[in-house]
């Protein structure tokens, strides 16, 4: 359920097929995929200034379901500000990103910062995962407007300047000895695939990759139960 | 109309992103993606040894119609073996790939190998529309095995081996002044886009990368006539 943005869908689908142990096309998972960048500005929506984006999400979802998917999967963070709204009603099992997220988090990781829109921030859904774990959540404002600068090159088609928008980004918290940082926006872990932040790998939290673990993973255990 | 294989139509939706000017997720296109790396293999189906896929991408195909798409894309050059069944009942235009790629050969070839699976070579769709836009096609046997190797190991998720596989190929083509080298198996291009192949850009025709541009062209021209 995705388009938010494509180029973060199409990450799902990559990692989902990476994680996959296939020697030819038929091990792979089959992927209904509503890559639907139409659908309204999240940020905005939240902000009260524009519409809301729930009933195309709504749509999609029944659709996605409709095609007969076992499980959905929505690579957008900020859109998970409807996700109780869209799992109250879905037919299937709809795994949050952050539950996936927390799943895999830096051996022995103590401080976190998390980095995403203003409104994924706002809502705080990693905080308290985070901290059933173990880990304390650093606000890090300072650099917003460094995060928002990548997530929209990344948007707008321009990967390297999202890489260089956010390594500096990276780096400062890497020197201040913040052990995990989670790429909260599902375009950040994008940006983070460039080079310039190719230095910091140990410290990063992918949830798009872990979304696509537990899609692979719920894959798995259907495909070895019996039909 | 994909997952033959699911890198393949991944690398069709990064195509198709990067093809569109585009600052914000919504200046995209709404792309629903049938990524059903179920399908049977096309190969043992065209040889007669294995189950035809044509009922599944029938059904795959009505399930997209239904769901409102404007125009449909097969990012697989074997399976349009069923290209003309699919076509005769599918309710929206169905671009072939070979129309979509004949419009982006090398300025002034003359000469034209096509490489591909072996079921795509036989079909020879590719020849007679190179024939018309003034290309011979050379046929290439002595590289058969080289390229199944290449497309076998994208299949398996081993870019640098696919590249490497690839690369003495279109070396010897280069070498032997072929200027146009169509990719008609949708892993080739995937080789291609590896560090190996990077020297032999100028003369390759991507089969994806025409059919991306044919379906950006549908959406921007459907974008600008009234509803």
């Amino acid at each position: 359920l995705g388009g938010m943005g494509p180029q973060a869908t199409v990450d799902l689908q990559s990692k989902i097929i990476s994680l996959t142990e296939a020697k030819r096309d038929q091990d792979h998972c089959d992927v209904w995929v509503a890559n639907l960048a139409s659908i309204p500005d999240r940020l905005a929506a939240i902000r009260g200034t524009g519409t809301s984006p729930l009933p195309i999400l709504m749509d999609a979802m029944q659709k996605l379901a409709g095609l007969g998917v076992g499980v959905i999967l929505m690579p957008c963070n900020t859109a998970h500000y409807w996700y109780e709204d869209l799992r109250r009603v879905c037919p299937v099992p709809f795994i949050h990103i952050a539950d996936a997220a927390v799943r895999y988090l830096p051996a022995g990781a103590r401080r976190a910062v998390v980095l995403g829109t203003a409104a994924t921030l706002a809502m705080r859904f990693y905080d308290d995962r985070l901290a059933a774990h173990g880990l304390k959540v650093e606000a890090v404002p300072q650099f917003q407007p460094a995060v928002d600068l990548a997530i929209a090159a990344v948007k707008a088609g321009d990967l390297a300047k999202g890489s260089e928008a956010l390594a500096p980004v990276l780096a400062n918290l890497v020197e201040a000895r913040v052990d995990a940082v989670v790429l909260a926006c599902t375009e950040l872990p994008i940006a983070a695939s460039g080079a310039a932040c190719a230095a910091y790998a140990s410290v990063i939290v992918d949830p798009t990759l872990a979304l696509a673990a537990a899609g692979v993973a719920w894959a798995e255990s259907a495909k070895s139960k019996p039909a």
